[in-house]
């Protein structure tokens, strides 16, 4: 039995995020069906995590397992022939027998993109958040300095039910403005919360638009209240960059 | 009477061209349609040129009779509100009443994108031309400059019925890599004819492939044939990127 590891790209505005549920059209019902048809029998996918409906991916990752002595440039080219052009399997690598997409990761790290410019772009529409008013990127980066470490991110959670532990760790968020309009968020972390980055993203957006002060993120942190961040950015602006093992 | 010019980016995925067809949903009768809702009367848009099917625009420009009194920023921001997302109107000037789109123009700058690696990207498939072979960027740039200067361009011409003055001069062309990946060619000419761009690019990409020398330019030219030249490179990677006044 050999465990294969995939690395992948989709574009996920036509899905309804990765995670196969019931009926709806997902990244990794795809895969899995394309799998089955190539391999002729039922594969089981594992990904490293969920990601929301219409949230995109420059490096997804996934594992499983198989009987094949296929080799591992046929499968890629395989499986791409099979696949719409919105998932691409930029990799296919050989793994270690205890090799788990999702338990093995040491780290994730997502991008959000907002297109800060008077008019939007027709190119940035599904990958890019439009704020037509100028963000105060310098408060914006100290704002995101009090977010960095290991804290309680309660208030940038969206809690559907109970769930464990609200601790998480935000190794290096880093803003960088591009190309004149485009504000690229890097954040990375061990894991998130459930929509812990578009919370993180949307709270900036306040204190880049002179809504929330620089040092108020402290307080929004202590109050491990959800209603006290800001906003919950748009899923179209998400990117999972990396999945690190 | 006021003259309007109107800078437009867009999308072309969805359209049927620039130019105004019996049927066809195309960028000039969308926005010719948006200033009529807006202006409450029929408005003649006149644009550069036509662009194909397909092909997208970064800088686009039209200009229009109206006599009203709306600001500029209103008009601009109106016409935005009222078409689809894949159009966008970047800048809406004053111009002095003898100012035409096409004629004015002296000259044209449009960029061909190809996405040169193994596995494609899914966020370029409707933006650039996937070729998996690595392309010889240096014979491509050699092959280039044989173009330079004015020449008769028969080779490079989709003749559809008899055209009049087959003689172009390609003010300037440029072959760059970015991010690994994507090798952007940038041609300027006062105008260009018909799949021009497309036929030129088509044909350095066979120099690229080392199925055509880069000295072979010069004799394609002399020929006056268009099956002496290249495949016509497909609509998607094509931008208009800049008209100039």
């Amino acid at each position: 039995m050999r465990t294969i590891k995939l690395t992948i790209q989709f574009d996920g505005t036509l899905y309804h995020g990765w995670q196969t549920q019931s009926r709806d059209r997902t990244v990794q019902t795809t895969i899995r069906d394309s799998l089955a048809r190539m391999f002729n029998k039922t594969v089981v996918l594992h990904g490293s995590g969920r990601t929301d409906a219409g949230v995109h991916a420059l490096g997804q990752v996934a594992h499983f397992k198989i009987d094949s002595g296929m080799s591992l440039s046929s499968l890629q080219r395989g499986l791409n022939s099979l696949l719409p052009g919105d998932i691409v399997i930029t990799a296919a690598e050989e793994a270690d027998a205890d090799f788990n997409a999702r338990f093995s990761a040491v780290s994730r790290v997502y991008w959000y993109c907002i297109w800060n410019a008077p008019t939007p772009s027709p190119f940035f529409t599904r990958y890019a958040w439009h704020l037509n008013k100028p963000l105060d990127l310098a408060a914006m980066k100290q704002a995101a300095m009090s977010l960095v470490g290991e804290h309680d991110f309660s208030s940038f959670h969206f809690r559907a039910r109970d769930e464990a532990n609200p601790m998480r760790e935000i190794k290096k968020i880093s803003l960088r403005l591009m190309r004149k309009s485009l504000v690229l968020v890097e954040i990375e972390a061990g894991s998130f919360l459930r929509n812990m980055v578009r919370i993180i993203v949307g709270t900036l957006v306040q204190v880049g638009r002179g809504r929330l002060t620089p040092d108020s993120i402290e307080d929004i942190l202590n109050r491990r209240d959800r209603r006290c961040a800001g906003p919950t950015a748009p899923a179209h602006g998400l990117f999972l960059k990396k999945v690190k093992y």
